[in-house]
């Protein structure tokens, strides 16, 4: 019933993971080009003029599909919503692809970037037959046409821009800025991909989108798919003209060429100029374009290609809101913002406004273009490219299709040797890497690590033992692990970042973004729209599992103490929790151990947003594997060998901690306390998994209450050592019983220059604090109790006063030994920040 | 003292506030060239050794600051903290910008883009005198030079990076990015100032600084200032090479080109090149500079401007690290990235390391540069401009020193006349429209308004009655509303909008960001970074309050039925909630007169965020002029008209709410109580300053525990309707004792297309499922109570059916009026969201 009808077409509804022969065939080679005209001419006019009409018959029509009656008001839907705008160029490039698809064979995944276009592309994949078979009530008849129509912007229905919903897409056209990013991401390792990126004119002011075109820099012809750029100027945004298309030609030009591109113009349909000049024009472009790209790829592959290539894009300059009324009541519409949104607004409000939507839509010819069972004819569905190759049926943009697991060495081989707990000292982050570097060796081709110039300042670097950075600007012989080709993505743009590991993570592969935590914030939307995504994802039946964003949240809060008060905020994990629970998961595991062991069922994940929150500091190692793996396991639970309760007995106070930092003070307390005093009976508990705090009816994680209370107890006081925000940890537990008991220290807004105990000590969350909260929370304890509150308030006072002097901490902190009973220890020598600066002069701090 | 010792110098520390003579004389004319040559180039040479030897002591040293006795290990800080990479290159430019400043008398401000610059921007602080008129203690002398290495990173003195204790400082250095948008705010409406932007390579990575340089067509240089862009490549970012900087130099020229600029290179001090060399070509290119400058200002006068002009940059290439050692233990360390923090991390680890940091500092013969008692030598100061012109005294680095109050308007005389609740319906930001129009017209030079294409969308267009959108790129005759100069900034970034807003104000300028809701997240780390330097400013003694950071987020949460899931966030507030109680403010007005009121406040206000949610669709008004001031004032209050409970008595149930829809909910279930349970005494208590929940101990704003039981009560049952996430009225309310009887109903994640009340339906957030919230929390009410429950459950199932079947609400809940006990009510027929796209098609909706 398609173009595709001639194979049998697998359904992508049907979950049937396709096999993608990576080798199959060189779909990168050069064809003489030849002027489209004729039949082949009218074909690709016969299809945009059929989007354009599906796309005006979604924004507007409730019934009537094929204007068979003469419209009446009714058939008009009373809300009108949707963008019109940018709507008919989105078709106009899907048509051309369309036929250049047919005639290379190239796999190719069509990314949306320009804000709402939604009904084009949802046209396009009813047209391609793609979109009845995920949906079948909205087959390829009358009834099909107008289920299409109703659904749009409707209540129940789909929403108005590329959505999870939209098969074909991977790039929500809801919040701009994006779409360059995330279609790098899904290039990499796609050897024999094209993206075709279309860039709004509007999305191309904002800042993430300005940088993404740098991403040339970072793309490896050999290993790694193409990226298309097609910059589509239509002039305006919602009220305003934009800035790309309102600079000299040269400039633009330049611009493109400065981004490293070879430019090509294509421009037309203004002052009412026939389609089908353009439609030569831009197919002719296209065709020299793809030669150009396979020159690139023929040289690269014949080992003679020199420096970075220069890989073409196209300017696409045609009328916003084109083929719409020229204007409306006087006023201009067509080629103005005034084709922004519903360029008619009013087309229930008078007869002669119905009669206008009407006219509009029969330019289109639509007896030309549908029959009347309202099937697409023949003529149009023979652009559509055959199964896969229909670009809204490609399994590139449905990456659980394509998705591998990953082989995962197994973490446990990786771990610190931990005999009993503080004895060792080790970076946590530096243990990881070690694995890391094992998982990259198993998974050359379907695993990556991103972030922002800080993988080897967030003590990663033993990846670079398996892999190294890609880069394909100009190498120096001064350059360290530097290659055309690597696993390690860095670019100092966490909107970079985040936006490749997307575009890699839903076409079906693996990875994490390694980042400070402070300026993790700068993805705060981009991570609402991916949790977005992801929420309703797990909602359509043939959306297939993808894996789960990874963060690594190292170089944290508490290890800012010397980059200062901008570098210091805990708040992303606060942000994440705002989320629907089934997508989000944070983790602040306390030593190597825990981290490996986190990283490991994050890495084997699928459908959330991991949050881990790690040091990178040499630190104290508590738990060896197995303990560590069964302590993740449970997410939290009581450490009784850092406490003091006898068997069977309730403890008098409960200190609790959560994050690596907390964790060392709170051991610190408690030692303090079990030494000063021994007869208090003090439990320790510490929580790897954040969400277990939650009630469970809130989280799929959440402990429930009777495991909750057994482990906090419902009425003892609980001291609670947090490494963010405090007051999290009573949104988390606000619906327990010991919520009323909870006294929690945290990060709180101060900001000075300190070391790092001053820091804690700022905060109230250091070992002398946490000591006294204790002793001002258990009542009746007696002088001796109060000696020791003075004791700690002198000792604060001692240590403050010698980081004035000093400039570092204290010894007796920074030297300080966890003993437990049999009086063992570590050196925590390296608590200052010192080292970061490292011997080789290399792993250095931020920015 | 100082090369500004022979004018009195008005010390920024005593707070004066300076006249700067608009129109004293024109900085902007051509000079000859003259080569940099004799004396004067020796001059450069020595203010440029003597800040690289102060900011190396400042990184290395706590003592023997001149290097009188042979430097020992002691004289080194035990933590090695800060980076040197950036650090000479800033001080070159400024040396030269010194030179140019002396010749010109141009008022310039300097904008230290490239990260934790901090080391240099204070040394040149201290030679030209500022820093100790500042600092008193931190003097030029030799005890003055020891402070001033010693508190560098150190406990209790500065950070690392330009801050606000930094004189001269606009702009962090910490999170990077912002250093254009920030120059550009500063340009803004100050004819006379050139702002010099050094800007990183690294930093010129970021998403936000690659579209800042867009800004160059939203400057007239007619009423704007001057913005040159110095891109300092020095190769290399923490670990890796920087993009621009390993470009082929044609591309990054036609980048330059491409993105309006006529650029310039100065390149050297590459494999030993005499620095004398690179001076000589740095101050010939800064004079070819100036006069272009001069010459575009000059035709601007004349009028004989033709289209945007191109001003120049400069592109700076020198060595990371310039002037450290060549190499350290056999490693390239100078011109690599080893150089980037501290490139001799061992400098108190061998005698041959601490040897190596001496000669390094003896290189440039400090006993040149400073006599004996620790002073520059007359040579080094004599390049200082003279006051005020001293780049770290500018009050333009000191915005509240220049700031005059605004001129308002009275905002009584804007607003909807209201007889009695419920009576008008008025569109809330539209008639603050009005009166904004008006601050425009008093204010036609320091107040403007920023937003991403969205001002006439969040229907402020009014303003365009008063003024245009500033716009210099190519204006077509079908434009509306665009000017080469206007007081309405709109580029598609929320990052430049934040960031030109920032940069304006911290000038000592006024201005508000009118933003969706929802994508107001793109700011967040922008947000957090503006908070934190407020918060750190406001304990600096000599830095004058600046205006207010205002945002008005129109198009919120509960208006985007229609866009969908992915403009549905209204977590900004919880982001802002985090930070510092002293500087934000968190606002939600119901209607246009609590709307003019709240604004009014906040434009009046200083050194806080304040953020203002509000309506922008037609609703009812609640409350007259005078009410409204008066609720404005007490932040919130009860609104005795629209419940039930009889005087003296106490009320059986509480309804509270706050947000301009959570109140209208909360008003039609307060009637349909009032309705079919009259003898339940229902109080409908309403929210503006959602701060006043906070206890007062926690936020200024907070209402004394006594006033708030008195409102809330201690033990009656409270359903709170709230406009964003639950949890936050929680945690705000954490000590109160009505928390605990507190039912909060707000946003949740879900997530699918529907119509406004099928959008509050979905969040239990709607009149019925409020109603029977009411009647689940209060006990005994017996069988008429359980009947209007399975009411409410019916009209809800029938509303959600009507809106499946029609596209749009139930006429019920559409035409809904107000009624109290006289019965009169207003239309709310425009409650759907249909009017958005606006009779003359221009107030369309987002992007």
């Amino acid at each position: 019933m398609t173009g595709s009808a001639s194979t049998p077409s697998p359904t992508v509804g049907g979950l049937q993971s396709p096999v993608i022969p990576r080798d199959a065939h060189n779909p990168w080679y050069q064809r003489p080009a030849e002027p489209l005209e004729g039949d082949a001419l009218l074909q690709v006019d016969a299809w945009w003029r059929a989007a354009n009409y599906l796309s005006v018959g979604q924004i507007y029509l409730l019934d009537n599909p094929l204007l068979e009656q003469p419209l009446s008001r009714d058939d008009v839907k009373p809300r009108l919503l949707g963008h019109w705008g940018t709507t008919p160029g989105l078709n106009f490039v899907y048509a051309h692809l369309n036929r250049m698809i047919r005639q290379r064979s190239l796999p190719t995944l069509y990314i949306a970037g320009p804000g709402h276009g939604g009904p084009g592309m949802v046209a396009n994949a009813w047209l391609d037959g793609t979109y009845s078979e995920i949906y079948s009530k909205i087959d390829q008849s009358t009834d099909g046409m107008r289920a299409l129509f109703r659904q749009f912007s409707f209540p129940g229905g789909i929403p108005s821009h590329a959505a999870p919903e939209t098969p074909g897409s991977i790039n929500e056209g809801g919040e701009l800025g994006y779409s360059l990013s995330h279609a790098y991401g899904a290039a990499f390792d796609n050897p024999n991909l094209l993206v075709a990126a279309v860039i709004g004119d509007g999305e191309a002011e904002t800042g993430p989108l300005a940088t993404a075109w740098h991403s040339n820099k970072f793309i490896d012809p050999m290993q790694d798919g193409v990226v298309l750029p097609i910059l589509h100027l239509n002039g305006y945004k919602i009220a305003n003209p934009s800035v790309l298309a309102r600079i000299p030609e040269d400039d633009l030009l330049a611009l493109m060429r400065g981004y490293g591109h070879n430019p090509h113009i294509v421009s037309g349909g203004f002052d009412g100029e026939d389609p089908l000049l353009v439609h030569a024009r831009m197919a002719e472009t296209l065709d020299t374009v793809l030669n150009e790209i396979a020159a690139i790829k023929q040289d690269a592959a014949d080992g003679t290609l020199e420096g970075t290539p220069r890989w073409p894009m196209i300017i696409l300059r045609t009328p916003k809101g084109w083929t719409c009324p020229v204007e409306i009541d006087g006023l201009p519409v067509e080629n103005t913002w005034r084709a922004h949104q519903v360029p008619l607004a009013s087309a229930r409000d008078t007869e002669a406004h119905t009669r206008l939507l009407e006219s509009w839509m029969k330019k289109y010819k639509p007896e030309e273009l549908f029959d009347s069972a309202g099937r697409p004819t023949p003529f149009v569905t023979g652009l559509a490219p055959e199964g896969y190759l229909r670009m809204s049926a490609t399994p590139y943009s449905n990456g659980g299709l394509l998705r591998r697991e990953l082989r995962m060495p197994d973490f446990r081989e990786y771990g610190v040797d931990v005999t009993a707990p503080g004895h060792e000292t080790a970076e946590a982050t530096k243990v990881l890497g070690g694995w890391l570097a094992d998982v990259i060796r198993l998974n050359p081709d379907n695993f990556r690590i991103f972030g922002p110039d800080e993988t080897a300042s967030n003590r990663l670097q033993e990846v670079y033992t398996a892999t190294d950075k890609q880069w394909n600007a100009e190498i120096l012989p001064v350059d360290l692990n530097l290659a055309r080709a690597g696993r390690v993505m860095e670019m100092l743009s966490e909107h970079q970042c985040q936006g490749w590991l997307e575009g890699y993570l839903l076409t079906g592969r693996h990875g994490l973004f390694n980042c400070y935590e402070a300026f993790i914030h700068i993805v705060d939307s981009m991570f609402n729209q991916h949790a977005k995504w992801l929420q309703v994802a797990r909602s359509i039946p043939w959306r297939r599992s993808v894996s789960s964003l990874n963060y690594l949240l190292s170089s944290h809060v508490w290890r800012q103490d010397h980059n200062g008060f901008s570098h210091q905020d805990p708040g992303f994990i606060d942000h994440v929790v705002n989320k629907k629970a089934d997508v989000v998961r944070v983790y602040l595991p306390v030593d190597a151990n825990t981290l490996l062991s986190t990283y490991d069922h994050c890495l084997r994940s699928v459908d959330y947003i991991n949050v881990v929150v790690a040091g990178k500091q040499p630190g104290p190692q508590w738990l060896s594997m197995p303990e560590a793996v069964a302590h993740c396991t449970r997410g939290l639970g009581i450490w009784d060998w850092a406490g003091t309760e006898r068997p069977s007995d309730e403890p008098d106070i409960v200190l609790a901690c959560a994050g690596d930092i907390p964790t060392i003070e709170t051991l610190a307390a408690a030692s303090l306390l079990r030494k000063h005093l021994p007869e208090l009976r003090v439990r320790v508990v510490n929580v790897i998994d954040l969400m277990r705090l939650q009630d469970e009816t809130e989280h799929p994680h959440g402990l429930s209450n009777r495991d909750f209370d057994t482990i906090f107890t419902t009425d003892k006081p609980i001291v609670f050592a947090y490494h963010g925000y405090p007051w999290l940890i009573h949104r988390l537990t606000y619906r327990r019983a010991a919520n009323a008991n909870l006294h929690v220290r945290g990060f709180i807004e101060n900001g000075t220059t300190t070391t790092p105990f001053d820091m804690l000590m700022l905060n109230n969350l250091d070992r002398y604090h946490l000591v006294i909260d204790a002793i001002d929370r258990v009542p009746g304890l007696g002088s001796k109790a109060a000696a020791l509150r003075q004791e700690m308030q002198d000792a604060r006072m001692r240590a403050r006063q010698y980081t004035r002097e000093h400039g570092e901490d204290i010894p007796e902190v920074a030297q300080w030994l966890w003993s437990g009973e049999d009086g063992v220890g570590f050196d925590r020598q390296n608590y200052s920040a010192r080292d970061e600066v490292g011997a080789d002069q290399t792993g250095g701090d931020n920015t």
